[in-house]
């Protein structure tokens, strides 16, 4: 059931622009993440704990040479090349493949992350799935799309009916783990490995809290965007607005209701 | 890359012929599960730990009516209603939806798993996941396909190289989890969160090792022709061949050695 009791802040001027041209970067993307799906091509995740693989760089370089040839006074944040202009009035935050474990080993579940972020707020931001061909879109004061069609996050309100998710236990610090499991405790239903997809299933109702840490900027800008779009809150773990220079603790929830909940229970690991 | 160390015994001259019938199934399964994906229909989670929906009932049931109309004096072992002749000669054993959690929110990994006894040997397994239109065939001796096409498990024959799934921490006991943690220690890359989806990946080779506990017959006896078939080993946490009188400890290794390495730090666990 679609919730309508979270306030929007208008949309600025340029938001659909920057949402039209946020699409064909994930146009742009999507073939090229496809091409190296489930084959054995420039994945390094022996040398490298945390995986790089060939197709991030692919993506990463199209997307740069894209953003600036179109608004070369625009700023970049990425995963894998060093940061431009991020003191600019619009910086994009881009994560090539987000779910780079789901990448490498065939799961379908990894996306494109892409922020538009206008004076330090994310004003669009896309979480596209290239193997699914899913997309879902999210314009500040303007709401969130799933392929194309208006989205909206659930009604529950309490933990006790939440379906939690999270990427993975092994994200979370002693004590971010000891409140996450809190939580948990308390939740109908908790499930690991959703990568940048579960933000979406947020978004779309069939998810009513994520909760994860030791994110970067490149993994959840993109996210505020969709998520507060289709009605939802997201922000740190102390209940303050995601900006680039975040910690890495993010808490989504359906609504402001379970949000508040949420913040309860991981109140004595917020950082 | 191919792994062909692996041993086949020959298949039964009624495998093929069963096959053929279970593709049936998945094929009568696969529009029943769609049509509930991502509807608020019928889904009970929150009075049942272990969800039951709507979906699973309505797939078993026409599971049953096909099998019953074909095959008379088969047997069928399923999740949702009682065994019928499982001291039979061919015993059918189903789940129409494993990861119903994924189910239940939205997450398309879930999968219908379908499998032919034969004596007591598992002689045919389908793997199908309804909403990506993914399916893995194996057939005792004759192989394994995804899609139609022949998959192979991969040569990772060493820890170290190995990619470990699991679909929850939760599904361990103490014991068992100590165990898991030992071995995940040892590998490359560790993922929750794949349901039966991770061994069709393994099966094609872009996972080596999934490890799971507290399975139940239905959950693991379609699993064995295909991650066989594409010259895998699975067995429980002892090495002892899956029955459907098998305890809730199974192991899927991508080839016999790196098998052997996994039940080694599995030991201290078995049951």
């Amino acid at each position: 059931m679609p919730n309508s009791a979270t306030a929007k802040r208008p949309a600025s001027d340029g938001a659909a622009a920057l949402a039209a041209f946020a699409g064909e970067l994930a146009d742009l993307a999507r073939p090229i993440v496809r091409s190296y799906f489930r084959t054995p091509v420039g994945v390094e995740w022996k040398a490298d704990a945390s995986p790089v693989t060939a197709a991030d760089r692919a993506v990463e370089r199209a997307l740069r040479e894209a953003i600036a040839a179109r608004f070369p006074d625009h700023g970049v944040l990425g995963e894998e090349e060093a940061a431009v202009g991020i003191d600019r009035p619009v910086v994009w935050v881009v994560d090539p493949i987000d779910g780079t474990k789901s990448f490498m080993t065939g799961l379908p579940l990894f996306g494109t992350l892409i922020a538009a972020v206008v004076d330090g707020r994310p004003e669009v931001g896309v979480i596209d799935a290239p193997a699914l061909g899913d997309r879902w879109v999210g314009i500040a004061g303007a709401g969130a799309r799933f392929n194309g069609v208006p989205c909206r996050t659930s009604a529950a309100a309490r933990l006790g009916e939440a379906r939690l998710y999270a990427t993975s236990p092994d994200m979370f610090t002693a004590e971010e783990s000891a409140a996450f499991a809190a939580l948990a405790d308390k939740v109908a239903l908790r499930r690991f490995g959703g990568d940048c997809y579960a933000y979406g299933l947020l978004a779309s109702g069939h998810v009513d809290l994520v909760v994860e840490a030791d994110l970067k900027p490149y993994d959840f800008m993109a996210l505020v965007p969709v998520v507060e779009g289709a009605g939802g809150v997201i922000t740190d773990w102390r209940g303050a607005p995601l900006t680039i220079g975040s910690g890495g603790q993010v808490v989504a929830a359906a609504n402001a209701a379970l949000h508040a909940a949420a913040l309860q229970e991981l109140a004595p690991a917020a950082g």
